[in-house]
């Protein structure tokens, strides 16, 4: 039986792992945090850190693959592990390339990518410098911005002072008519599969997905030019795994990538339900050097993340969770944290329906009837 | 959160808690084989016999909701934590009836639920004296038949000698035309949900359901009439909880129950994949006490039971996975067996498809390709 490790134990190691139960295979997961949603679930939690090169490649180096579930880990680690035959999957150089905002921004403008227009700043001097002439603009931090953390709007010279001092892209701020996600499975041998777009809306405030419909409402010619996209960016990073490829549509009917993720993603939830084979299915199959499975749409889908709310921070409860169960085709995934705070995500709820009003109107009721508070 | 036990650490256990891992809920299982398929999945493993009155009361004193995923557990202990005010899904009332074939036939017939007709033997030599006019027949041991042990087909009265030296229930043998099963959910306050009943074939010899068909293909007025049966069985023994209700459909067109199991069930496992809401999901609405789910069926489905090759017994090896994993919307579920011997449940296959003739055949297919055999 092959032994896979999960760099990181939040929510998409504990759906990660609810899968891996289908197959053959022991698991392992290294994260700091015994009570991390998916410790419980796991052949065999090791307590570590996976910032730190001892930990990952002493992690690693049994086992037969090794993935991540965050960007945030020891590249030079599974660097290392990789050279000494471990599979590893994203492959470093992938991951190297894409957990740098700056790296990934020269990534897309290399091979042709269509992404906003940026300029690379190293401080806030630099940035005050840059910025008069690069209005509107977004300020994304080079290194370690997850999740709404380290992106930064800035529309004048006076919000400037908000920005990072740090190694970051200044980007023209798209005016955006449309969200867009795919999520893009490649085999080691190079299959690839994907899944059919999403389509998202994006709280202005925390920057995080909070409502989402699959598959995105798009042009047919529109939908060639994001699959094509979406391609061009896996088959470039040259690597297996799942990726999470997040478009912009202008409102001048143009197309870029925003970022890519190089592992199951938030974009990707609904497909444990919506989809044949799901974003972690798949995964596992990438993992274990199985066929890919079908990522089509089993039926249209929304999906509403559960943050906790706003001025709520300590022992999470759930209110309204009663009233969402007795929805019709209303899938309920909640993440096991037993903390709550304003903006984290706590679990997320998939709605199946064959009618987009149904789905729209459904995904609305969840979100004012379902809050994650504090006791 | 509330204190969820299972007794039992099957496959059974094991799909129940991967999809525990969406609710609000800790969850403890009770089991000898601290490398049984459910124990690396639960939040806590308690090593200890289900069968034995103070280790079933001690696992369940402190908790919550408690449930079964095998019959032969000490009911007594259930029946004291009942009364102590622990929540008992099944109900120890139900679990009495259904555990003893001799009182579930009993049951059966003094709620006018069309069964095959019987006698009771209590040994070797009353099965003998009762054996003459009464061929061909089943004999069906009282306690402790699962799986196909416990269960004799007896067609004459040499047979008579391979039959049970113990209290038994004595059928008329039913020719039989079709196998059905219905899987019924049944939540606290009595509100009741049918999934689609399921078409079954068996494998003669190791009595093992080894291909299935849902929904089955049963024309309506026996539709009806085996969705009125199984409801009626599911009411008469007034406890929440998942039922499966197997039943016969005779050569002469009439309708028997065989038998029902008062939990989750082998005839259930393709709902994780072709239902809105899963057996395993239902169960967890009704132990954490919230509105029962969809049972409807998304797409029509058939199941294969991956068994143990005849001939291997030792370590597992999974031959031709390869190639099932290559064929369009087949999902492969492992229980994490370490050890295969002939007949062992050691995996199902799920199939969907909207073209019944496709499921026929990947069916067959994937029975000839996938082999569990031993190193």
């Amino acid at each position: 039986m092959q032994k896979a490790g999960i760099l990181g134990g939040g929510q998409l190691g504990r759906m990660l792992l609810q899968e891996a139960a289908n197959y053959p295979v022991e698991t392992y997961v290294l994260e700091n945090d015994p009570d991390c949603p998916a410790a419980h679930l796991c052949h065999h939690f090791i307590k570590g850190d996976i910032r730190n090169f001892d930990d990952v490649y002493n992690f690693g180096k049994d086992l037969d693959v090794i993935t991540i579930e965050i960007e945030s880990v020891n590249v030079d680690a599974l660097e290392k592990l990789a050279a000494e035959g471990r599979r590893v999957i994203p492959t470093p150089a992938a991951l190297r390339i894409i957990k740098n905002k700056v790296s990934q921004k020269a990534f897309y403008t290399e091979h042709s990518i269509p992404t906003a227009a940026y300029r690379v700043v190293q401080s806030m001097n630099e940035l005050q410098k840059h910025i008069g002439d690069w209005l509107p603009a977004v300020q994304k931090i080079g290194e370690g911005g997850y999740d709404g953390r380290g992106v930064q709007v800035i529309m004048s010279v006076d919000d400037a002072a908000k920005g990072f001092d740090s190694e970051s892209v200044l980007e023209k701020k798209v005016a955006i008519s449309k969200e867009i996600a795919v999520i893009v499975a490649v085999a080691e041998g190079g299959d690839t599969a994907l899944y059919p777009p999403v389509e998202m809306i994006f709280d202005p405030y925390l920057n995080l997905l909070n409502f989402q419909i699959a598959p995105a409402d798009v042009q047919q010619n529109m939908l060639w030019r994001i699959q094509a996209v979406a391609r061009t960016v896996a088959k470039q990073l040259s690597s297996p795994g799942i990726f999470a490829v997040e478009m912009f549509i202008s409102k001048e009917g143009e197309l870029y990538v925003n970022e890519t993720a190089p592992r199951v993603h938030n974009s990707g939830h609904h497909t444990i339900e919506a989809n044949y084979s799901s974003q972690y299915d798949m995964l596992w199959r990438i993992l274990l050097n199985y066929p890919l499975g079908n990522p089509a749409s089993v039926e249209s889908s929304s999906l509403v993340n559960l943050l906790g709310e706003p001025g709520h921070t300590g022992e999470v409860k759930y209110e309204g969770l009663e009233e969402v169960l007795k929805m019709e085709n209303v899938f309920v995934h909640l993440y096991g944290k037993k903390q709550t705070k304003p903006g984290r995500k706590m679990g997320h709820v998939t709605i199946m329906s064959k009618d987009k009003q149904d789905l729209v109107h459904k995904a609305q009721q969840i979100r004012h009837a379902l809050k994650v508070v504090a006791h």
